[in-house]
């Protein structure tokens, strides 16, 4: 099958390597095999925070984070929603065939609701799901690679696409979400690894960065290495970390360490960490910021034509 | 002060004199006064019904009317909301600005509710009130023809004109409501005046049509005339169409018939109804349906430019 895949991210900081062994990986490795498109979600920020704030810089850092993992703007279209008017136009027909009931069902705007830094739920958040149907729909996305959490948007999009086949004729494929592996990795706290914590090592890290972040890592008081996650959660997880640097398994890591404590453990995972991190700081280091904007700018254009073709073919088939 | 007026319709069928004497008499008027929007509101035609039909057909339709009314299109901007995307896209920084209590609270949306033929509330319908804030908002329009009932709407617009404003620097007027006068005419069976009932002319009707349809206006018995809308609504009521036609008092037009009944009302009523469309039809001869069609393209084009100059300082003040 021919698939077109959908995915992206909110600009809200810098990507890390809880990203990059969570999602980024994998769209490296889609983009040799179908078109893509690589979504900068730039009108969800303002979903569920006040104000934008520094979006901008947020985008152009977001923007060289891709190209250093090795996203090629010349196989996936890198673009932000909030530049392709007819795609946001998509909007319109789609909120007329999902019912009110419907919208306050999604368990992912419950969700966000409650994470909500807002006092009250805004119009945005709660019709976001028929919004991110239209960033999937405006390419006729096929393949969406979603976590856990985002399966019942994928759902909503599914709902959209299938009514509006059945309403006004054949105009958009059904697309399907590609579950990716739940997150390997914790927060060097042992936290949930989060943007706004400080506790995950971010792409751009330098090596003093990454080193500090490590030394400040949680452990425990046991010399000995061991890999067990139920009860060394914290070895555990940065035993895992140095795993996927150095594609090792994790345990055949520890025995190595044996007896070197906490001490030996964050020098080899700063080290894995350091030498993962290279070639992608490498990459990073040939992009200029104006390089940065101009890929997302000939991207929206790129982006930007698909939609036109698509809001055309929707509003011929709607009659208008 | 200098205003910009946006009015508008729904392309669900002809205009009838009833739309005339309401409010399409006053956009003649303030056409020579202020830059002025007139807006064919073809996506509101899927809020409330299943299907958008003969859509295509009642737009250029509905472009007739305004030509034979005598709006002049180079004066006013005549567009349909559906061909502007980035009139469309503000609707998603707008749905940031408002809560979803707030849109459940509108009355006007509860009364489309109430009266949609649908089975449930579907999105769209659920945030008609924050796209006609965009409607208004992306030409900067300060002044709103509207009726009673939708003084909410514009209300909403102003929310939204003001929370965008203090959020995110000055962009937009905050406009007003201009309350044209109660609907001075009710249908030729006594009921409420309605494209869908049948009980009134449309501004297209032919003689013949205007005759028959007059001839078979509900009266009573009496063959006094006199002007009595308490007693008497139906004869006061086309008393009323003749005078406003005529220009004429409706009680000197009782004295005139006197004891002449019913049928020489009609008949006074029918040439008094004719002699008034006379220009009207006239006028609508001298366009034809590609000429309509050419007069929205244009004014598409014209609301197109605007559109994208406001979104272009929405996009600015928000940081994007």
């Amino acid at each position: 099958m021919n698939h077109v895949v959908l995915t992206g991210d909110r600009p809200t900081g810098p990507l890390h390597l809880g990203h990059y062994f969570g999602t980024l990986a994998n769209r490296v490795a889609l983009q040799d095999v179908h078109p893509m498109y690589v979504l900068v979600a730039d009108y969800q920020v303002i979903t569920d925070r006040d104000l934008p704030g520094a979006i901008q810089g947020n985008i152009t850092s977001l923007l060289l984070d891709y190209l250093a993992i090795g996203l090629d703007p010349a196989k996936v279209t890198i673009f932000q929603h909030s530049a392709i008017p007819e795609l946001n136009q998509l909007l319109l027909p789609f909120l007329s065939l999902v019912s009110v009931a419907e919208l306050g069902r999604n368990p992912t705007v419950k969700d966000e609701i409650a994470h909500s830094s807002q006092q009250a739920v805004n119009g945005l958040m709660f019709t976001y799901p028929v919004h991110q149907a239209a960033d999937i729909l405006f390419c006729k996305g096929t393949l969406v690679p979603v976590g856990r959490d985002q399966l019942p948007h994928v759902e909503m999009t599914r709902l959209v696409a299938r009514r509006f086949n059945e309403r006004y004729g054949p105009v958009f494929p059904v697309p399907e979400a590609m579950m990716g592996a739940q997150p390997l990795l914790k927060g060097l706290d042992g936290g949930k690894m989060s943007k706004s914590r400080g506790n995950s090592v971010a792409l751009s890290a330098t090596e003093d960065e990454t080193a500090a972040l490590i030394r400040g890592a949680r452990t425990d008081a046991e010399r000995l290495i061991t890999f067990d996650e139920t009860n060394r959660p914290e070895v555990s997880n940065l035993l895992t970390l140095a795993g996927l640097c150095l594609g090792r398994r994790p345990e055949s890591i520890a025995d190595e360490i044996g007896n070197g404590g906490a001490a030996a453990l964050k020098r080899l995972v700063t080290e894995a960490v350091n030498e993962f991190l290279r070639p992608i700081r490498k990459r990073r280091g040939e992009y200029s910021e104006a390089d940065a904007r101009q890929v997302l700018s000939d991207g929206n254009e790129r982006a930007r034509e698909r939609a036109i073709v698509t809001l055309g073919e929707v509003r011929a088939a709607m009659g208008f």
